[in-house]
């Protein structure tokens, strides 16, 4: 990525010699005839740090601004993901409310407000102004947002293309004021500078309101916002969302996505690193950091699933004594540690620590958006990848309105955001087009996405989701995770086969039947004549066999 | 990305109090019965700064840490990709040795050494052991590098999955002494730690040697390390560079891909950002920091292709003085500049800081590569994107030794660096599959690479590379450059395609002319038995018809 060594530097008019007048080093007598570039000494003399927030406003692309469409889309991902995650954290029903306003043809106010907990006044520049800061990285737990990066590179974004600060109006109670404050970030020193600080009346007892100004496009299709919307509230069925889209009167105006249920995602615990997924460095990164006195205390305090018996048992397969003081041990004992840390056997982590949406609400959620002839849904065990927990759901709609002739529609999502871009990159493709869909009664191109009338819905949730990129558009191809997501789709496979045999099974006897009832008339005839019998007992005749008709399939 | 108002809390025995005793914030009164959650104080506990080798650290994949085997091809890139920069930036012809140790099963130690102009020792510690430094960032010229992340990272995944430090040994000429340094990154702090430091003796008159240590896999295929020799070589005809792969005894020992010229690529230079690539933000932050004392001689000192005259001109348009002190600009003013600035007629950026490989080297590399029938390498005119020079070569190998059914092999090259991964996400990628090649007589599936016995190799370069992630894999769908990438195609097409057309057309001819030599004999028996001609006027028939045949075919 970088060459911290090479240089710039304008060509000096005549060969110039090296600092201090010494004879100019070999590397520079070495340069071909007629040029001087730099030396060793040049090249020390421009190097200097780059600020996170330079970084990423000139790699823009890899936070998800790299169109106006996308940046429309990422800046409001960001801001529902926030308000999503903080009223859940605080035990509040989400109550949220999206709108676009559009300022001119390329530049739109995207301002999202909340219900939740609010923002102490003295935290708000940090948050909103500077990248890299926040509390869900150094923790594990499952929430949206991990990294610490999205609404205050969202507000940088806009401060690059349109120069307007951030506006933030928080309260977080009805005993506290609601503060409001304009503020842009600095990107030299990725600091955030106030520009205006009030305190404001607010109706709103509780909660926080963003707006920011962005250089932008309003666009439909599978990448819109309108779009992600929709699916936000398919994933959140216990979140009220409410969308006022640009142009109200053409786009129509506010639509409400109101509750399916009342009942918040159980709050999931913080969990301990699971050893089986610490590396050697990071392992002697915690010796140095413990509290713990001495080893086998840190090594049963510190991780998740390791009890003082397996403690002990791991210092004495290590050769270590348990009574070491962590900071004093040495890279080759703490290796002979990690060697008998991954030969012991430790229970996979706890799995509270994730909370699925559930076969019930994916199913309701399923039924709300399609008419289909069948629904299926299936949350699988939470298991382990890298030492991280985490689970897979899917869901499956088949037939009724949903058209039959086109690959199946997917929608991803992890921890309940859904992914819109990169589908080819994401291991839930993988998975889907790996799966042997011909088995379960779908026509399927080699390698492609299977065809037939039916919307997928594939959720992994996880302490840690391992996104491919920082713009979380899609899922890294850990093998644990596609084999997970492979039995959550067989199972959902083996169910919609089943259905779509049933339904073969009755048409085709359907037509058998119609085809036999056509003829017990004349069979009926027939007899008549052969055996002289009345009209009424040829009737009769009739209708015995359409009996015995009906007997044969009830069968 | 991030919510950073969430906060983790242990769950406390007892409903509890907000700090001071005051009745608990509405927040919390409205959680849920039975559960307390946290509210905006204890949200606002447990916010930090996270350091930016913090994230990459937990982001490795970012970085093209993926996995053992991308880990250690990232490796050998990233001390490559340096060593090629520092020394064409000294203008030192390189000579580059790269080794490969295995050290267990999973371990490898990774060696990259050059006769480049070797590190000033102050500055080691923080070019090898802290993340976001370096030069090339805040300037625009092409290099190999951009980020200042590179060899730092592959230090970092080495001490995180070794608990090893990295080595250093550097010297800047003959008159100086050589510097060993062992050093590791504190991530909590983005900071080197130097762990030893001496003066050794080094036969080295001047150049750098890195080694790493680093839990790895090291495999063959299209992604191994020795592809990345191979195509980094084909693409700087000018390195000298020395393989010695893992376990020679197997893999053979060292391989050396030889200088093909000795012309040193041409020094580019840097330039200055050009008016047209410029947002708002980014022009309001330029005239805070510049040193011109009015707004004119900002717009023409510190632009490329802004003439004084120009300045005037979109001063005028603006509407603001040009007198005016750029740091008193107001926001609106800034923008109106901006608008001018978009309107006004600016030539575009000069691309003498563009340095391309040129069809003569291209071909010469294609032919050292594969024995073929036909080569064909195009050059295109540097053109812009985003304010960004770049430019677009494309080299073509057709027929010979090339596998005639299957998919054409495509190599990726932006600035000389082959890219392995994400093929299907790459500009590149996309260009070729969207280029009608049936036209060029190649088969070719609907929106598939083409099939065909050819070798493309498609080389980008730029004084800024817009790379979807990180870890240099793909490059992002900018249409500006689809395009050209499509119009450089197009001309080898277009030759290939004649090649082709050719050699059918001398199949079919050879085809015709060896049917009627078969006849030609008959003919001649038959006129003389007609004309009762001897023997020797037969022959002489047949000697003029043959003739006939032969110039009628040169025609």
């Amino acid at each position: 990525m970088a060459d911290r060594r090479a240089q710039t530097k304008r060509k000096p008019a005549a060969p110039r010699k090296a600092p201090g007048g010494r004879r100019a080093p070999a590397a520079q007598r070495a340069t071909a005839a007629g040029r001087t570039r730099s030396t060793a000494a040049d090249l020390a003399k421009q190097q200097r740090d780059i600020s996170v927030s330079e970084f990423f406003a000139k790699n823009r692309h890899l936070l998800g601004f790299d169109n106006p469409s996308k940046a429309l889309l990422t800046t409001v991902k960001e801001g529902v993901d926030n308000s999503l995650d903080a009223c859940e954290e605080a035990g509040i029903l989400p109550t949220v409310r999206v709108e676009i306003h559009q300022v001119s043809e390329t530049r739109f106010r995207v301002a999202i407000e909340d219900n939740g907990p609010g923002i102490v006044r003295k935290q708000v520049p940090k948050i909103f102004g500077s990248l890299l800061y926040g509390s869900k990285f150094h923790r594990l737990r499952q929430s949206r947002g991990q990294q610490g990066i999205g609404i205050s590179a969202a507000g940088m974004y806009g401060l690059l293309t349109t120069g307007r600060p951030v506006l933030i109006t928080t309260r977080t109670g009805r005993t506290s004021e609601a503060h409001q404050l304009e503020l842009v970030i600095d990107t030299r020193k990725n600091e955030p500078k106030v520009k205006r600080d009030e305190v404001v009346p607010w109706d709103r007892e509780h909660g926080t309101r963003v707006e920011i100004e962005l250089e932008g496009a309003y666009r439909g299709g599978q990448h819109s916002v309108d779009a992600y919307i929709r699916q936000i509230s398919l994933a959140n069925p216990h979140a009220e969302i409410t969308y006022v889209p640009p142009r109200a009167e053409e786009h129509g105006a506010s639509h409400v996505f109101p509750r399916v249920t009342d009942a918040i995602p159980p709050e999931t615990a913080e969990i301990k690193p699971h050893p089986y997924g610490v590396e050697l460095g990071v392992l002697m990164q915690m010796f140095r950091d413990t509290r713990a006195r001495n080893l086998k205390s840190c090594l049963s305090g510190d991780f998740s699933r390791i009890s003082p018996r397996t403690a002990g048992a791991i210092c004495g397969a290590a050769r270590v004594a348990p009574t070491r003081r962590p900071s004093e041990i040495s890279r080759e004992e703490a290796e002979q540690i990690h060697q008998a840390i991954r030969k012991a056997k430790i229970m996979a982590p706890p799995t509270d620590c994730i909370a699925p949406i559930g076969e019930a609400l994916i199913e309701a959620a399923l039924r709300a958006e399609v008419k289909a002839d069948f629904y299926a849904a299936v949350t699988r065990r939470a298991t382990v990848y890298r030492g991280n927990p985490f689970l897979v759901e899917a869901g499956l709609a088949y037939g009724g309105d949903l058209p039959g002739e086109e690959p199946i529609t997917v929608y991803r999502y992890a921890n309940r955001v859904p992914l819109q871009y990169q589908q080819g990159g994401c291991a839930i493709t993988r998975a889907v087009t790996g799966t042997d869909w011909k088995s379960y009664q779908l026509q399927q191109p080699r390698g492609a996405l299977p065809i037939g009338p039916a919307l997928l819905m594939v959720h992994i949730a996880s302490v840690w989701v391992p996104f491919t990129s920082e713009s979380k558009e899609a899922i890294a191809h850990y093998p644990e995770i596609i084999k997970e997501i492979r039995l959550g789709l067989q199972e959902c496979g083996r169910r919609v086969a089943t259905h779509i045999r049933r339904r073969r099974r009755d048409a085709d006897e359907a037509k058998k039947r119609a085809y036999i009832e056509r003829y017990i008339p004349q069979v009926a005839i027939g007899l008549q004549k052969i055996l002289e019998l009345s009209d009424g007992e040829r009737d009769q005749v009739v209708a015995n066999l359409a009996d015995v008709l009906a007997r044969s399939r009830k069968m």
